[in-house]
């Protein structure tokens, strides 16, 4: 295995030749052309084997998919546009690494193509685990950010909760199968496992947003850590409505659903305040997006309601990076 | 620990409020103003625990420098004016991490400081080794590439050759001593390893090239296959007097040390071609810069000469990050 080869197997599957793009993979800097007029909005990214993903259950091709998507879905929620991206990979020294690693790109290059994204450029380091870190560039005449909500303004959620963390579940139990027998209920078809495996950015309700929300970010940890995320930023108390969230069918098959649309994590939704003016607007151009709760002063803090009656929060709020 | 206190310790040492910088870290993304009329020029690079660094003998400090260099040389050799980073940290789960990164991003920040880059995201991820993988985004109005070179062009290079390798073969014979009562020779002060351990990135060079070479690249991977990069790119041959190299001191007192020179790496010297009549400008504008061969046609390949009489090329040329 060389450098080269594996450089020119992954580079492959990606288009080329955008008119943006000055100087693109090959040399040491790629060069592009921002827009005039548009902020450059940038975000960073990794997933790592065997902490976001186990080669037992997800092809290289998911691998490449996720990815992206975890960053595509961070320029949603600033609602920029993505332009361009970098990836740099770590690769163990293993037999058929090249093989897998064309394979991650064809992955990584059919969602590319879906958000009309550029690869401009990368790095390939030896490592003892595969990893993807993936800068993704965008623009946005003004960009979303966690700030910006203010006491009053409704919570709005694209997207669904709870799936990627019930497909966890059920891929981990039946990888175990295998190992000890154990029973892990009626099968699975794989297409109710890609909130999971090849979760979907939402760019486009990003885009939406951008000229009606006040304040945004991309579940990733759980809805109540990254909602304490926004609150914070803002300044701002929450409460939610639990019979109002939009949970996933697999996720709801599950003894607790709620929990896991809460606090499982990887949702990759999408979650806005908006000024109550310009709610029903947000809510009619977003397919699917649904009121979930609202804003409250700082020292109200986060709480759940249960049809309007207080609910308690659970213990576990979600996903910490090194907890 | 908890990936906020981490993300918090890491931030402190960093400058912040860059006018340029609209949204810096806390949102899912970062957001800035590119300047007009400039391209956007961007790389990504990583080092990584047991392959780019033995924290036997490196500093967290000079991790955290070491990392963004290696970038800021990327930029200078596309003539690039550093603006912004991100960085991305794997951290392994281990007592003291947080004071790790702390101490890393001290000799970041003081790096940063000096190319006036500010940090504006990044991530965290728990993974089984230290990585940091840094993308750098700076500007120019005419980025140099590896292409745009010529036959008849002159090879030029600023920088020294060969320390970075001296210094690694030192490093690790006195690590190893400790284990096994080695010899190593007499003790060479921190002072003579540093372009091992803190490699300075020429930017101010670059700058200046920008508007002068025709062609350039930075040498990370060894003179010879680095040159032979810019060679491929540029669809040329090469012709090197190895009389002409500048070797470092470190380098110079060892007995292979036109090897090291040649193909020993991680240099972060940088390699300009340059078109006859713009020569003496830019020997003149580039404090130690020298003429070490030119470029030929491309039939002619890659050669060596010794006061002009024919010299064989090393076996060894240099490095492949995955061979």
């Amino acid at each position: 295995m060389s450098e080269s080869s594996l450089i020119e197997a992954f580079l492959r599957p990606f288009d080329r030749d955008r008119a943006s793009v000055r100087v693109g993979p090959g040399s040491d800097c790629a060069a592009v052309s921002p827009s005039r007029g548009q902020q450059l909005v940038a975000t960073t990214d990794a997933v790592i084997e065997s902490v976001h993903f186990d080669r037992r259950w997800f092809t290289p091709e998911d691998v490449g998919h996720k990815a992206l998507a975890v960053n595509l879905s961070d320029l949603a929620a600033a609602g920029a546009r993505p332009r361009w991206f970098l990836c740099a990979l770590g690769v163990p020294r293993e037999p058929r690494a090249v093989f897998y690693a064309a394979r991650m790109a064809r992955g990584m290059a059919a969602l590319a193509r879906a958000h009309d994204c550029a690869i401009i450029g990368g790095n390939v380091a030896a490592a003892t685990e595969w990893s993807v870190t993936i800068t993704a560039l965008g623009e946005a005449r003004r960009p979303l950010t966690r700030a910006g909500g203010q006491p009053g303004d409704a919570l709005v959620l694209a997207g669904r909760l709870g799936d990627a963390a019930a497909a966890f579940r059920y891929l981990s139990a039946r990888a175990a199968q295998v190992t000890r027998a154990a029973q892990v209920g009626r099968p699975v078809p794989r297409a109710a496992l890609l909130a999971q495996l090849r979760p979907d950015p939402l760019v486009e309700a990003g885009l939406i947003a951008a000229s009606l929300a006040s304040a945004a970010i991309d579940l990733s940890d759980g809805l109540l850590r990254d909602l304490g995320h926004l609150c914070a930023q803002s300044d701002c108390g929450a409460v939610v409505e639990c019979t109002t969230l939009p949970i996933g069918t697999l996720a709801a098959r599950e003894p607790d659903a709620l929990e896991l649309a809460l606090a499982g994590g990887e949702d990759y939704a999408l979650l806005f305040a908006v000024r109550p003016r310009r709610l029903q607007a947000l809510l009619r151009s977003i397919h699917g997006a649904v009121q979930i709760g609202r804003l409250t002063p700082p020292g109200e803090g986060l709480s759940l309601t249960e049809r309007g009656a207080p609910r308690r929060l659970p213990a576990r709020r979600g996903f910490d990076h090194l907890g």
